[in-house]
């Protein structure tokens, strides 16, 4: 099960943690609490994933169609990305009020899939109240990929990477929440936000961030090529999906704070919202970049952009975070859409 | 795509159908408009469906959880049984309040998905204000199938068989919208609604064959190996599914109305609650028998419990409607979820 979004805590009797363990000890459940998606036996040649975006839960309610197709094909296609598959097969099923933008959404969600090699090749289309759409995909290998990528391949001594910067995505919730939206035409930021013209250029690429994320097909396709190394994608925050990889391989792993990437007016910004920018770096989801390990000798090649960000230990170690040599506990916190 | 649900006239700017044709033309879509369920480039050893529940929609926001699940993977192996798959693999995206009944779900739907061979493989979870789930299904080959069925395989000459009655679920359906309920411990009939005890017990079936179907699964496999023959999941009413059937196949149809099975009370209870037994025959939606056809020399065995109810005639024939020798265009009416 991949797992997506809203709120810190999760105090209801019954939590998606509880439920998904519980899940797991069921009978005729199968790779359930896993990796990104779900390999197909028996020959394991596709990998498969679900993801949802449902009206006022992931997204705004007003959010323009076509956005939504690309949010929608994008997260999905990042859960492809962190198994290193390319992708091949979409299915959609989508429930939408008469005055939903269907053709605008299909237009944009096509023109998307095709540039990603994908076909749209089922669905179910439904009326409803509300917008509700899964999106399915089914992945093939890569040209020349060795493997999937699993959580479960990081070892003792690898080194640890991030694909890009985290923290922006949590900035741009916070943004929408209070009231920023995205358009085709562009940013609008909410009335009363009075930022410096630098902090507004980052305010404006944080929302589009958090919005219409962009799935690191070409890193997990270059780590698909590699022999060994675990990665997973960063949906509910570093910390907690550290946790989970480090989980999944049986080790423990250190990050450094200081090497933590963050957009460049991560601080300010972060400060002119009331946040702590490092509790959106490690606790905040959505970002959507590839978090993955490499034996010690690899590192992925310049132009994919990734940051060394700590090494994987052994499971004693537990998870800590190093801040300028001293250490403490990184706590299993993050996005949980189990508000 | 596959098509389910509610009201009859389609009225808006855009229909389905108009969605669905405009759909078809687009680049990046592949095998939308055509059987129940896709096959899985390169070598069709694999099928995929997808279909919705969605609360207020499709079934009564007071169902049951248990009920919901069975009725879930019912619909959904309905389209698998129409391929003349054999259930491999789920996926569940599943959105619900905090106070369903999830534990109930699962288990219901383990228990369910062991019984057909089914593994639950992946998913996604999410909290919404209402219930909406989707299933993704694949499946595979049975042992000894010759082929997947389609729907464009009817040839003129072809004899047409249903696998069961038709225009009991439009009944449960009714009853439903009148108050109606399936509750684990039974069936609820609206107050106020006196039925002799025989219409008494045969309301109870309909609303149980509305909320709970059965994919004919069973059939699905005896006709994948078969040499030849069409077949769909009648989904969307007998009218409805058959015009697919021969536009895909390229082909005309005589349906025989005093061959149409219905369940014995069909025409009393339906008098009874102001409704044309005809009507909900042809143009009642989600009975889920599979409607096929075989070359004359072939019959299905008697322990299928198939009715031979027309044959297949040339595209320049139409489709009509045989009563007692006079016949009338059938027309191409039946649910569609687009109100």
């Amino acid at each position: 099960m991949s797992r997506r979004r809203p709120s810190r805590a999760s105090r209801p009797r019954e939590t998606e943690r509880s439920l998904v363990a519980w899940l797991a000890g069921q009978r005729g459940t199968g790779g359930l609490v896993g990796d990104d998606a779900a390999m197909l036996p028996p020959r394991a040649d596709h990998v498969v994933t679900v993801d949802f975006q449902i009206a006022g839960v992931h997204f705004p309610p007003d959010l323009d169609p076509a956005i939504l197709a690309k949010r929608l094909l994008a997260v999905n296609l990042s859960d492809l990305a962190a198994m290193g598959a390319r992708p091949a097969h979409a299915f959609l099923a989508l429930a939408a009020p008469a005055s939903f933008g269907h053709r605008a959404f299909f237009r944009s969600l096509l023109r998307e899939a095709t540039r990603h090699g994908l076909t749209l090749a089922g669905g179910d289309l439904a009326r409803a109240p509300s917008v509700c759409a899964s999106l399915t995909l089914i992945g093939e290998r890569w040209p020349r990929a060795q493997r999937w990528l699993r959580r479960s391949d990081a070892r003792p001594g690898d080194r640890m990477f991030l694909g890009g910067t985290v923290g922006e995505s949590a900035l741009g919730l916070e943004l929408v929440r209070r009231g920023a939206r995205l358009a085709p035409r562009g940013v609008t930021l909410p009335r009363g936000l009075a930022l410096p013209a630098e902090l507004d250029r980052a305010a404006r690429r944080a929302v589009r961030r958090h919005l219409l994320p962009r799935p690191q097909l070409e890193l997990g396709a270059w780590l698909a090529r590699q022999r060994r190394g675990a990665a997973i994608d960063v949906s509910d925050g570093v910390a907690r999906d550290l946790h989970r990889l480090c989980e999944a391989s049986g080790v423990g792993a250190v990050i450094e704070v200081d090497l933590l990437p963050g957009p460049a007016s991560l601080a300010k910004l972060a400060a002119g919202l009331g946040c702590d920018p490092l509790e959106l770096q490690l606790g905040g989801g959505e970002d959507y970049v590839l978090l993955f390990t490499l034996p010690p000798e690899h590192a992925p090649p310049p132009r994919l952009r990734c940051r060394h960000v700590g090494r994987i230990e052994r499971r004693r170690t537990g998870l800590l975070l190093d801040r300028g040599g001293r250490t403490q506990p990184l706590p299993d916190l993050g996005w949980d859409h189990w508000s």
